[in-house]
């Protein structure tokens, strides 16, 4: 399924639960377009990946399609994760709550400096104990919002935690072994590409 | 110019500013290749893009070639940003100091909480003069880091204020007047797309 069809799947989701109220066991695809500000085509192409094609007539059978839809997201199963650096950026994520529409949920956030593990509102433990929390919870997801020195040496833990991804927001290259997924999240590349297109 | 040619363009330049200390005046795209780890045809690629040809044999002037990489990313000539949203994620991107590299420059931060304004390391303004502000200063990007619920107000000002382009933390779709750019930075987005592809 491509990113742009995934982005979409939420605001689906969030569509479908809203209208909820309505007591209809089915809705349509021109209904569903409409409601999401969506082409119809778009619509049924969508969701024909996520849920197969609606019945003619009566449409979707709704309970089914949210269902569908979260699975998808994989909101019914949560992937666990843990990040690393609660700098300002991992504090911003850890205090994010809209992951877990998503289908991750961040389970704990670890640091180094202890003046940081014990000030923080949030749950911040020891990267002493990563090793032991990993195994424990079955985590599957390590995002890294250390600085650039540190990132790697992060990453190697991490990956000898077992993670099988890596979201990297440190504005550096790493390197994972094999089997390891690694999104390298680049905010500076986004804003260059944004100030390419303004006309000057 | 694709993004993915526009995120090579800051490793070109740091490649070649790094080796500056060997005081060849030309370079070839083999070392330059080798140096940065891509692929020759792909470095050759990018910089007739950004530069034109290198000359057969003696390669390419290495000046010159900073320097159009520097102008390719508007890092000689930076544009204005300001940030309305100074809570954590707000706070992370201005601290950041790598966004000059790729041409901007986040020259204030914004806020409504008086709290904030007052108690922040950095200069935190209040959103009453933001008018003023990106008047006097030629502010072109603005980056938003509010809520949800207070972004499109947030947007509509920045609008008002001149910007060019709007980059949007906030998880909600804006609408923007013709002729002014808009990113959505879907953060969540990048994570369920990486969960989506563990094998589970």
């Amino acid at each position: 399924m491509s990113k742009a069809t995934l982005s979409r799947v939420p605001i689906y989701l969030r569509y479908l639960k809203e209208s909820l109220v309505e007591e209809n066991s089915t809705i349509s695809a021109p209904k569903i377009a409409k409601g999401v500000s969506l082409g119809e085509v778009q619509v049924r192409k969508d969701l024909s990946l996520v849920s197969g094609r609606g019945k003619p007539r009566t449409g979707y059978q709704r309970a089914q399609l949210i269902k569908d839809l979260e699975n998808c997201l994989g909101a019914s199963n949560l992937t666990n994760a843990v990040l690393v650096g609660a700098g300002k950026l991992g504090s911003a994520l850890l205090e994010y709550g809209g992951f877990e529409e998503f289908g991750v949920r961040i389970v704990a956030g670890f640091d180094c400096n202890q003046e940081v593990i014990n000030s923080s509102k949030n749950a911040i433990l020891s990267v002493d104990v990563i090793q032991d929390f990993c195994s424990e919870n079955d985590i599957k997801i390590g995002i890294i919002t250390v600085g650039q020195g540190s990132a790697q040496a992060v990453c190697d833990k991490l990956v000898a935690c077992g993670v099988k991804a890596i979201w990297n927001f440190a504005p550096c290259t790493l390197s994972v072994p094999q089997g390891v997924l690694l999104k390298q999240e680049r905010l500076a590349l986004s804003l260059a590409h944004l100030n390419s297109q303004i006309e000057k």
